[in-house]
C-alpha cells in the first residue's frame, strides 16, 4: 500500500488535484496497487480555517506518508497578510521542514503543442531537459531579511546563503541525473558578482571530477535567461541555486506553452518527496472547472516514478497525457483557435480514458 | 562642443565603439556640432596595463566629460583573477563612482528582424517597452560578500541591500518615464518570499500616488520571465531591482533576435550619464571584424537624445538604423540563411551613408 498525503491548498490546487487523484486511482484499478490518500491543509484555506499556513498536524501527516502531492497555494484574499501568515510561507515551510533539497523541473516539449507556444517551432522542437533547482536555501531563508534604520535611514536586507555542503549536495544531485540521460550538465550562476557563486562554480568543478563521463559548462543566469529562450536545445540538466531556478524555470514553460504542462518533484535526502504542479493558484479560474489538470496529472507520474519504482505505470500516465493531447483535446490554457475546449473533469476524464 | 569619454574595454568593445564614434562623427558632420573624444582604459586591459579594473584616471576623464560611452569588458584571460581585479569589477566600480541608479534598456522590435527572433511574429510584433533597471544597489553591492567558516562548516553570504530612498529614486523614475509613454509601470519583484520586495512594492505604492495618470500594477519576477516571452506587448515601462533586471533585460533581448542590437543608458542624479550596449565583450568573435556596432550606435543615439538634448540628431541615427536593416543588411548574429552578411565596419558604413 502506498499512503499519498495530499494538499490541495488554493484556488485551482483543488481541482488539480482531485484530478491526479483521479488518475491515480485508474492506475491503481488496471495495475492491483492500493493507494490510500490523506487529506491536509495549507496555504489560505489552512490561515483561515488554523491560523497558521502550515498546521503541524498537517506536517505530521506528510512525514508519515510515501509522497505528498500539493496542488497550489495564495490568493489576494491573504495578499495583504502579514509575511508568517502568508499562504506562501507553508510551501516554504513545508519544503524547509521536510528538507525537499532538490526541485527537478522537466521541461518536454508536445509537438502537439507547439502551436501555443510563443517560441517557433523550429527553435523548441526536440528540446528536452531538467532543470534541478535547489530548494532550500539561498534568498529564500537566509538571515536577515529585515527593515532596518541605520543613520536615522529605512533600510532593508536578504541574505542570500549557502552551506558549501548544501551546494555540493544539489550539484552532486545533478551529476547523478545526468549521467542517466544526455551527460551534461549546465551550472548556472553569477560568478561575475557573487562570492555564493563563486564558491558554486568551484564546488561544480570539483564535482564534476567525480564524473568524468559527464560534461560540464557554466553559464551565467542573464545569458541563461537568454539561451532558454534562444537555443533551448542546447540544455540537458541544468543546476542553480533557489531563486535563479525559480526565475529561470517558470521561463522555460514557454517552451510547452503553458504553465499548465509542467510539473515538478521535490526530493529530500530520505524522507518522503513532495510532487506539485509548477503553476500557481490561479484565483482567477478558480472554482470554474476551467484549470490544466495535466501538471498535477504528470507530478503524479513523477511520483510513481521516483518515489515508488512504478516506472511502467508513470510511463502509462506520460503517454495517456501525449495521447490525448495528439488526439486535440485542450484545456483553455493551451487551446488555439476552432480547438475544442475541455473542462478541468473532461480533460481527466480523456487521460483515465487513456490509461 | 560636448566632450565624451570613450572606454572600449575588452574583445568586441574596441570593434563596437570605434563605430559608433564614426556614425557620432557623421552626425558631427553633418549637423555642426564638435564632439571630443577622449579615450581611457577601463576592465581586463586596464589590468593589463595598469594593474586595476579601473583606473583612476580613467573615473576622474569620465567625470569630467559630458557623457560616457563604453563597450564590453571581460574575457577568459581573466577569469581566473580574484574578484577585485576582474574586468566585470570596473564596471559595477564605475557605475558605483558615478552613481548610476537608472540603468535603461529600451526593447524595440525590428519588424525586419522578425525572423532573426526564437520568438514567433505575432507575439513580438508591435511590442515596445523599456526596462528600468536599478544599478547601484541589491546584491551587486550589499555587504557582507564572503565565505566564512561557521561551527566547523565552510559557508558563503551575499547581501541584498536597498535603502529605502534608493527605492523611491528608481521607482519614481519609472513613473516619471511613463508619463512621457503609454503610461503604465509594471514593478518587478517576490514580494512573497523578500522583504526587500515587500518594501519595494510598498515604496510603488506610495510613489503612484504622485503619479495618478499611470497605471501601477505588480508582478512576481518569476511571472514576469515567463510574460516577457508569453506576452510582451503587455509592458510599457517595467522597474526593477539590480539582479533581477539583469536576467530579465537580457532575456528580453531575444524579441529583437540578438542581444546586439539592444542600446543602453545608465543616468546619475546629476553628472555625465554612461552609455554601453547590453552585449557583453564576445572574446570568441573579438579583433575579426564580426561584431554587430548597432547596440552601440543606438547607445550613441540614446546620448545624443538624453545627455545633449539633441532629439533630431538621435532620430536620424535611429531611423538609419531602421533603414540599413529594412534595406536587408546584417551582421552574422542578426542573419538569416541567404543574407548577405556585413563585416563590422561594413555596417557602420552603411549607417553613416544613411545619416
Ligand atoms: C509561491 C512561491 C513562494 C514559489 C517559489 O518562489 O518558490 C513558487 O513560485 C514556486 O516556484 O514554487
Ligand atoms: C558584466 C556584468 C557584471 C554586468 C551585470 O551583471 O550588470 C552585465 O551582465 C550587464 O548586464 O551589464
Amino acid at each position: 500500500m502506498y499512503r499519498i498525503a495530499v494538499l490541495p491548498g488554493d484556488g485551482i490546487g483543488k481541482e488539480v488535484t482531485k484530478g491526479a487523484v483521479k488518475v491515480l486511482q485508474a492506475i491503481g484499478d488496471r495495475f492491483g496497487h492500493a493507494f490510500h490518500f490523506s487529506y491536509g491543509l495549507i496555504g489560505g484555506e489552512a490561515i483561515d480555517r488554523e491560523g497558521t499556513p502550515l498546521p503541524e498536524q498537517t506536517l505530521h501527516m506528510c512525514k508519515q506518508s510515501d509522497a505528498v502531492l500539493l496542488g497550489a497555494v495564495g490568493g489576494p484574499k491573504w495578499d495583504s497578510h502579514p509575511p508568517h501568515v502568508r499562504p506562501e510561507r507553508g510551501l516554504l515551510q513545508i519544503r524547509k521542514e521536510m528538507n525537499l533539497f532538490a526541485n527537478i523541473r522537466p521541461v518536454t516539449f508536445y509537438s502537439s503543442l507547439s502551436a501555443s507556444s510563443p517560441l517557433k517551432s523550429h527553435v523548441i522542437e526536440g528540446a528536452d531537459f531538467v532543470i534541478v533547482r535547489e530548494l532550500v536555501g539561498g534568498l529564500y531563508f537566509g538571515k536577515p531579511s529585515e527593515r532596518r534604520v541605520e543613520k536615522g535611514e529605512e533600510t532593508v536586507v536578504d541574505t542570500l546563503f549557502y552551506k558549501r555542503a548544501e551546494i555540493e549536495r544539489i550539484i552532486t544531485f545533478a551529476f547523478t541525473l545526468a549521467q542517466k540521460r544526455k551527460k551534461k550538465v549546465t551550472s548556472v550562476d553569477k560568478a561575475n558578482v557573487l562570492e555564493s557563486s563563486r564558491m558554486w562554480r568551484e564546488v561544480a568543478e570539483q564535482v564534476a571530477k567525480r564524473f568524468p563521463d559527464v560534461q560540464l559548462e557554466h553559464m551565467l543566469v542573464d545569458n541563461a535567461a537568454m539561451q532558454l529562450v534562444r537555443s533551448p536545445k542546447q540544455f540537458d540538466v541544468i543546476v542553480t541555486e533557489n531563486m535563479f531556478g525559480d526565475i529561470l524555470s517558470d521561463e522555460a514553460s514557454m517552451l510547452t506553452g503553458s504553465l499548465g504542462m509542467l510539473p515538478s518533484a521535490s526530493l529530500s535526502v530520505d524522507g518522503p518527496a513532495l510532487y506539485e504542479p509548477i503553476h500557481g493558484s490561479a484565483p482567477d479560474i478558480a472554482g470554474q472547472n476551467k484549470a490544466n489538470p495535466l501538471a498535477t496529472i504528470l507530478s503524479a507520474a513523477m511520483m510513481l516514478r521516483l518515489s515508488f519504482g512504478l516506472t511502467e505505470e508513470a510511463d502509462v500516465i506520460e503517454r495517456a497525457v501525449k495521447q490525448v493531447l495528439d488526439a486535440g483535446y485542450r484545456t483553455a490554457d493551451i487551446a488555439q483557435q476552432g480547438d475544442c475546449v475541455l473542462s478541468t473533469t473532461e480533460m481527466v476524464e480523456k487521460v483515465k480514458d487513456a490509461i
